[in-house]
């Protein structure tokens, strides 16, 4: 519990300089442009929730969650995703809108976290909602818009791996009826994607060897329509088969919406939010260790805020996608930038010249106190280096800023409007 | 300490919906594009900074912060400015960029409040900081970009009022020397604007008849050029004097930059932080009880992060901006809303045609599941209706949302593109 230094932020959470805010916005603003061209409408909720009914509702788990308590004592929490404030919304403010409900949201979130490397307590998601509506033909509409959001946030080369929560309820139900626990460890090899020590649990079970066969079948059941078939085969069991049929609607939906290419049936996949009850899928972008997307359908929630229905949506972890896209992808043409110096005598000159340029779309900086005579002299040398062809890639450098073009106003000295470039 | 109901969120805190959202983000996008066109490059910062460091450099009385705990013990604060986490990046992840550092940002800040009615606890602000330059030169630009951004932001009818904290330092320390207590008071109601309770106060210290007459005479230096002339006259004070001048050089500037209209000089005027050096402003709209923008000068923040340097920025108020522009105001045309239905036959055309029509700028709603008879019914008349020019304003009505336009795609009956109006 030592005192911070002057210059240090609390672990987990970062600046963005402009750079980086730049490609951010950029991000934002092309994905939610891309949500609403499918009629989802933006809303905003507060940073923070009572701990009783939004902080509870959320799939975070409590320790990971920022609690703090209010002027009345009652507790709060940061909020740590937008599904379930959106909910509340939804119950309440929107209470009178008709199902379906279409929503998009941009928004930071916040996690609770060890001392680990590279985590972060704050982040950015971009994401919709789709409540009201409990079709598969809902289920393929949220993930063909996030195959389109992660084609506008710039991302090229990804995969979108579906999976659904009751096939394997139902596929362990049926195998290993009364045994939860064990059921629980299966399943949290798998949402660890640890397929060898899933393996290696299989084999402490006991299992006769058909089902030990069966439940080791299902590692390999990751590819496209096919897989739907090979698993109707593989358990009887009525949630299992419902669920298949489920993702056997939405392969026909995404083939109509022409995506197909970008997803993998995966039915060892378990969403790592506890309130998913259907299908759950997961974006995957080359060469990432880390998902970029994540969403499902969720029909419990909304129930929790008094509204019953149901719902399906998906979040883009919007900041790892500003790690992935790096520097030059996607960049808009570089905005104009001017330098304008001026001495008191060009003054009035210098300032409507400016906001002539400003109106312009261009960005211009007037300098400071150009009466100082260094000032000037280093506004004359970079001018003449300007001329001269010199500079970083033709640009004029004025104390460590790089500007497209130079103007000065002196008539103090006789000289005027003596642009340079 | 009651449990807050499901549909609850706590007070002071807002959600905005589809409408109001999309004004604010038109507002935060025009000023912050106003804002580049300065130069101004955009920063974000975390919305948690530690209590030692940031929380105590703010300008935020210590009750109004919130507070909570990290899973180290330390104490964190919700940002209640972004000023202060601007110095603190300035000193740090951008100490060796030269000054004068142009800086905007949009964002969220907190404020723990009681229960009054009104009060927010969480509100937007979208401003600048211009670090590293001591100039009136520098502070006429902050006040000139305040006025293009309000312009920007959509306020047209709107008054800078400016002043300096030095004046009054100044005239109260040659008037009333040693009596800090008194000083207070009287600085105290003229941040309150109480200038009834400035005059009864300064009855009650039974100053000389010159002195009280030129304690009150600050009440009536409010006004253009010449406010500056007569205060020169009215206090011998050097801190008095030179704080004036600046605001004289100020006034010159901002005529050349063809502002002067929007602008008052009011000497009464006290900023309400702390930490002001120097200059200080707030913008009034016409018939609005409380500033939509303020700023000022603060050349002692930053050393506090162990880099000193000069610096003058404000906020906007944005919040506060979107209640007054109301509806209609800069609204942006309206874009097509376009609804979708099909049926299982009409499928893949219905997607295709949908994605097309988004990639041109429309919004495009496809209707869930069209080959339900009932829903198929309400389609049918919707755009009947349509045909017939009736609906409100001339627009399809399904399920509560209006849209500009209906496609149907259902081929199962033998029909096919039955586009209405």
């Amino acid at each position: 519990m030592s005192k911070p230094k002057v210059f240090e932020k609390p672990i987990g959470l970062k600046d963005y300089l402009p750079h980086a805010v730049t490609k951010l916005r950029q991000i934002e603003n092309q994905v939610l442009a891309c949500m609403a061209s499918w009629g989802y409408e933006q809303i905003m909720t507060p940073t923070m929730e009572y701990y009783d009914t939004v902080g509870v509702a959320s799939a975070t788990s409590d320790q990971k969650l920022f609690k703090l308590l209010n002027n009345r004592g009652t507790t709060l929490v940061l909020r740590s995703d937008m599904t379930a404030p959106i909910a509340r919304v939804v119950s309440s403010l929107l209470k009178e809108s008709q199902f379906p409900v279409r929503l998009s949201y941009h928004s930071n979130v916040f996690r609770a976290i060890e001392e680990e490397a590279g985590r972060e307590a704050e982040f950015f998601q971009t994401g919709v909602e789709l409540v009201g509506d409990a079709s598969a033909e809902a289920d393929a509409e949220v993930v063909a818009l996030a195959i389109a959001s992660l084609k506008a946030a710039g991302v090229e080369r990804f995969k979108i791996a579906i999976g659904h929560v009751g096939f394997l309820n139902g596929l362990f139900g049926e195998t290993l009826a009364g045994r939860s626990e064990e059921q629980e460890e299966l399943k949290g090899c798998l949402l660890g994607r640890d397929y060898v020590g899933y393996r290696e649990k299989l084999r402490t079970l006991s299992l006769e060897a058909p089902v030990q066969r069966e439940l080791e079948g299902i590692l390999r059941l990751r590819g496209g329509q096919e897989i739907c078939e090979q698993a109707l085969q593989l358990s009887s069991d009525a949630t299992a088969q419902s669920s298949i049929r489920h993702l056997c609607e939405m392969w026909d939906v995404l083939a109509a919406y022409g995506v197909c290419e970008h997803v993998l049936i995966d039915l060892t996949m378990i969403g790592d939010f506890q309130y998913y009850t259907g299908m759950t899928f997961e974006g995957y972008a080359a060469d990432l260790g880390f998902p970029v997307a994540s969403g499902g359908r969720y029909d419990n929630l909304l129930k929790q805020f008094g509204r019953p229905a149901p719902a399906t949506g998906f979040a883009i972890k919007t900041t790892r996608i500003l790690e992935l896209i790096g520097d030059g992808a996607g960049d808009k043409p570089e905005q104009e930038r001017i330098l304008i110096g001026y001495d008191v005598s060009g003054r009035a000159a210098a300032l409507t010249e400016a906001q002539r340029l400003r109106d312009s779309e261009a960005a211009v900086i007037v300098t400071e106190k150009m009466d100082a005579a260094a000032q000037l002299t280093a506004l004359r040398s970079a001018a003449a280096a300007a001329n001269a062809g010199a500079g970083e890639s033709g640009k004029v450098l004025y104390k460590g800023v790089a500007f497209t073009k130079l103007l000065t106003f002196f008539t103090d000295n006789g000289e005027q409007d003596g642009a340079a470039k």
